[in-house]
């Protein structure tokens, strides 16, 4: 039954030869990696915004400036990562040029940033496609969490399909949102060009003046338009082949495309005056403002819900892809580096979803609250990487180095500044959660290679000779619950592999000891019975007692095994009508170790027919 | 840790013989089984004043009557039961006595209702206990299911530290409640005296007319006042030597002390002419009416608020008695059956807990909506059990049989028809819910005790020959994650038990089994290595196939047995860095059982020292 859910939803198994035509053309990879940059004018725009409209008209003027600013930055960074992609065909992005550049400590800096920008990537595209849908009907307002949340388990399941599949039901919405927006953007200029640019109809009031702070501000919040650039760079391997030059096509495609996006709804939004209401995002308000409350106005915002929820894919294509390097190298748990039966890394997509579902209800299904947190890790991993180039190059010095290098240079510096500028300006709002839990993943990422790295050494046969001393002769304990089938081929087993079989009867009530033993005796007469008293009524904490004891009155070496017959029902939920000693017991000897003893667990399962 | 904490909260563990001393004189008993009938004053009342209030100062008028009635229906429910913990000094109560006197069915049928009841007067009580002390201070009110819930978990752990110690705890708000109740019932008829009755300040204005319908509504959840006289009759072994007398002498001061306390109480509220505003109990009311807002009404409120969470403890001794004893005739898993190392049941203990905290939660904490289910399953019961007496007498014939049969029969016939009035006129209010689990409950039973039979049945050992064929040879299998040390002690174990040793390598990737096999021969030439593909990256199904297939090949009746070499972590939290393969497949081994092959799973635990 469950199985079957499994297929309806996941879809069967994908045999690994298959794994070679999982891959993307172009048009398909735009549409699998760039809707997190794409789908960023809708958050950074609003940011910009709310950080200006404090400041009332004057503030509302600093946007399209501001707007340029970050333009001219999206640029430098894209012209590094084509370069980076060029340099690293093989993918990894920030966290591998950081590491082979910068050594290890800077990468898994790299590393950890990238990672938590991803979750929060997933959380804030989310949560603003939410609140892009709720613009159209303010009904939804209150229910923003649940929607939220149920978007989220959507995009899960798609992922979990394989990414083939998720390429195509991804690019139709992809292409919807570039289509209307570059329509209503461009018949905002026709307009603007016929009627010249407006004031605002309804001017907000200043309630702080125009200060550099606050222009730093807006301008710091305004930097997530950038994230999600380094995503094509980190995904080089699941484009068509040559894999470089068809991604360093696509990320040009997609700078440009951002660009034109950005600049012209910021400016539209400036010269004809736009403010927005409460409850209503300021692209709403745009696209209200230019088609009123036409369709046109509803399917705005409807692909303006869908490119982010397809941002959110970004991330399910980019996070399990690091957590899966990171993983191979000892630095997360291994279970991340698998391939899941339909060939995508199905442990990392679930913790994803996990963790970013934790962040939405945590902050209220809120994008405005999250994007503090945001930014910071996405420069971080930005000038790591960048850094890392330009001692790349400089160390390679082939062809060019030296232009490459500054462009990766000047790409180090502008997203170095930035990061200042966020880190500092939005420390209080949020951007402190981020900076603590940076080095803290990397702590933990050590300890996990530390524990690795100590446990392989253990266990390593090198230095060991060929030869190997035998076994030491095994002495086998039967804990006895009764007289019953199971016992029978559990007596038969042990005295099959043993000359030293004992019984134990562990006594609850006073006396049923003795008639358990001449109850014994009747069948089993050359395998003796112990009788062990349990004042406090525990099974398990006796037994292990007299194991301990009898291993210490020996003392030569001698190997305990411990034959547990264990009845299954016929039905799982019929294990709720029977004490589960035996499940205890296997758990009490497996973790209750003592003094090096070794024992042997020997499980013998009697399969109950019916009942 | 973990156990350390148990013993702060529930105490260490304590010896069987302890069992002995753990015995109540009649001032314990009296308020460790009391205070739900005592209490039931709070509730009993509130519901006769909502049902008539509704009718005005006419319907108010019906109080006094009503509540002669019910006291007149205790008398002979508490004649009955001192006849009935005579008749089975052993103790079992309604579920016992219809049982050995009606049969199976009627004493499951008493069996289910009681067990409900338990549960809903743990529920009811603890709700209207916070309502009283929110009564008090109404900033408690939006809070009432956090308050009731932290009031459940209190009460739990003093259960499970054990009977003795909880009847300690419970004495002083019993004697507190007794004696402030008492006084203040004194007072109001005192100040009645001098100042003669009158008629409500603010007289309610009726919006339904004063029919024999609604008079039958609020007689019938007024009987909630009789819920809990049972309950010294099921604990008559927890009494001192001579019980049965000990324990009637109590069941009779409790009964005179509750029929005090109930006309008392509702003579007052009518005759003082109290009405009781929004947010406000009518006990509340009448404290008010009489003591202003002093320091005296704070203590009533909070003595009542302290009774009711003592009556729910009443649950919690009769609860886990009634499961243990329908557990040890087969009806109920065997868990419930056995005491705690505090010497009490403490899964019955903890079943009741979490049962009755879902049930505050899903009625919000309103003891109003819980009231409805809660009386049918204690006057079933009632009705059961003194139907059941009625043929023990007769059939016993002794000294006046007569005499006692008649007594015991009145009390069957008022407690039926009061059952037949509850269930018709609160069906629709809730009723139904309780009319519904009663069956269902028993239909469980029955289906647990068939398990327990046909299991019994396949396991036992009568007819077998005392001769026993033996084992037949043994056949080994082990799945090899790698070449380490875990792997030099599984190998050594395997070869000291069977001659015929296999090594199974499940290939996830192309290629590595042929290095595996490489590797393999090196250290164990003499073992032969088997290499399965896994094309869809799954460890567990290929390996199972596998071991199928061999043993349809072979067919031979050999035993199969897998050893398992695993890692065990010196720290449990280190589990998460590992994949947990041989769980899995333990799991699988067990539970996935084909056309009747047995067999053996032999666990190899390698400790690792640190890491």
């Amino acid at each position: 039954m469950l199985s079957r859910l499994r297929d309806i939803f996941i879809g069967p198994p994908l045999p690994t030869q298959q794994s070679a035509h999982e891959k993307l053309n172009k048009i398909r990879a735009l549409a699998a990696f760039s809707p997190d940059a794409l789908s960023s004018i809708a958050y950074a725009n609003q940011e910009i915004y709310l950080g200006l409209v404090v400041a009332g008209a004057a503030g509302l003027n600093m946007a399209w400036p501001i707007g340029l600013v970050i333009v001219g930055l999206l640029m430098i960074v894209s012209l590094s990562y084509f370069q980076t992609l060029h340099g690293y065909p093989s993918g990894g992005g920030s966290y591998v040029v950081a590491r082979s550049n910068l050594g290890t400590y800077p990468g898994l800096v790299a590393g950890a940033a990238l990672m938590i920008d991803y979750i929060l990537n997933v959380a804030v595209s989310v949560t603003a496609g939410v609140a892009a849908i709720a613009s159209a009907f303010p009904v939804l307002w209150p229910h923003k969490v649940t929607i939220a949340l149920g978007l989220l388990v959507m995009i899960t399941l798609a992922n979990l399909r394989g990414l083939r599949e998720t390429g195509t039901l991804m690019s139709i919405p992809v292409y919807l949102f570039l289509g209307t927006y570059l329509l209503m953007i461009a018949y905002g200029l026709i307009r603007l060009a016929i009627e010249g640019p407006s004031a605002a109809v309804a001017a907000p009031v200043a309630i702080q003046p125009l200060t550099t702070l606050l222009i730093l501000h807006a301008f710091s919040t305004g930097c997530t338009a950038l994230t999600g650039i380094e995503s094509i760079s980190n995904g080089v391997p699941s484009f068509r082949p040559p894999e470089a030059r068809n991604a360093g096509r696509t990320l040009i495609a997609m700078a440009i495309l951002m660009g034109i996006l950005f600049v012209g709804s910021i400016g539209l939004t400036q010269f004809l005056g736009v403010v927005a209401g409460p409850q209503e995002t300021i692209l709403s308000a745009l696209a209200r403002c230019l088609l009123g409350s036409s369709p046109a106005y509803f399917i705005i915002q409807a692909s303006t819900l869908l490119i982010l929820a397809v941002a959110a894919n970004t991330s399910f294509a980019g996070f399990p892809r690091v957590a899966a390097i990171l993983a191979g190298d000892g630095f997360l748990p291994r279970q991340l580096t698998g391939l899941g039966d339909r060939l995508v890394f199905s442990n990392g997509i679930l913790v994803l979803s996990v963790v970013s579902g934790i962040l939405i209800v945590a902050f209220k299904g809120e994008p405005h609250a999250l994007v503090p947190l945001f930014a910071i890790g996405a420069f971080l991993a930005f000038t790591l990487s960048q850094a890392g180039m330009v001692l790349h190059w400089w160390r390679e010095r082939g062809r060019n180095w030296a232009v490459k290098a500054v462009i990766n240079g000047v790409g180090a510096v502008a997203t170095g500044s930035a990061l200042l500028v966020v880190g500092v300006s939005k420390f209080m709002q949020g951007a402190w959660i981020t900076v603590l839990f940076i080095p803290l993943l990397v702590f933990i990422f050590i300890q996990i290679r530390v524990h690795y790295k100590k446990v392989a050494s253990e266990l390593t046969l090198r230095g060991l000779p060929p030869s190997l001393k035998p076994a030491p002769p095994l002495r086998v304990v039967i804990p006895v619950s009764g007289v019953h089938r199971a016992m029978v081929d559990a007596v038969n087993f042990a005295r099959s592999i043993s000359t030293d079989v004992t019984a134990v009867y562990v006594e609850l009530e006073p006396g049923a000891g003795e008639k358990m033993c001449a109850t014994w005796q009747g069948w089993w007469p050359d395998v003796p019975m112990v009788v062990v008293p349990s004042p406090y009524r525990s099974i398990v904490g006796p037994l292990i007692k007299y194991l301990d004891d009898i291993d210490e009155e020996h003392n030569d070496g001698q190997l305990a095994a411990v034959i547990l017959p264990e009845f299954i029902p016929a039905h799982w939920w019929q294990n709720l009508l029977h004490n589960q000693t035996a499940w205890l017991l296997k758990t009490a000897l497996l973790y209750r170790h003592q003094r090096g003893r070794q024992r042997v667990i020997i499980d013998i399962p009697y399969h109950l027919k019916q009942g």
